[in-house]
């Protein structure tokens, strides 16, 4: 049993911080920063699972195959890890991935 | 690609509100409300695999095997599905469990 503060990990002095915030077999779990205006770009991986992208901070989108949805604080998108998707920060965001399996 | 509204989740009529969120072979994401002064017992399951436990909002203690620890906002817990694992409210708290792979 192990607890990690996210709140340790803000900072924002590149366009895309990532922390590592844990992995295993069962799902890897990593903390982002992105910086207003920044995106993470949108990509996939041809492998077998789901992630969950929740927003802890800010606003912005979620990107898509062609399509943007808005994303805050509290909201969660859940797709498969071979869906496109990414996020475009319209502030300074926040937010937690969990890659189950992990690649 | 689905996006969910955590935030719409937030209701405190009972000691314990569970709202599941998503479920597959991957893993199951279940939104909590525990009112202020509540507790989620201690409990563990005999099988493989582990679990995220993400506090959105709130404060209180995560509960182990004898241990609590402090648990407020941003703060995430990781532990084995078999290990002793609970929360103790001290204000109203949401949080958000992955388990991976679902029991």
């Amino acid at each position: 049993m192990k607890v990690y503060s996210l709140e340790e990990n803000k900072r924002f002095e590149r366009e895309l911080t990532k922390i590592l915030v844990h992995d295993s077999p069962y799902f890897r779990i990593i903390n982002f920063n992105l910086k207003a205006g920044a995106t993470f770009p949108v990509h996939s991986h041809d492998v077998e699972g789901e992630l969950s992208i929740l927003i802890l901070e800010g606003e912005g989108e979620f990107l898509g195959d062609g399509v943007s949805l808005p994303a805050k604080a509290g909201d969660i998108l859940i797709c498969q890890i071979r869906e496109p998707h990414g996020l475009r920060a319209k502030t300074d965001m926040r937010f937690l991935v969990t890659i189950a399996p992990p690649l």
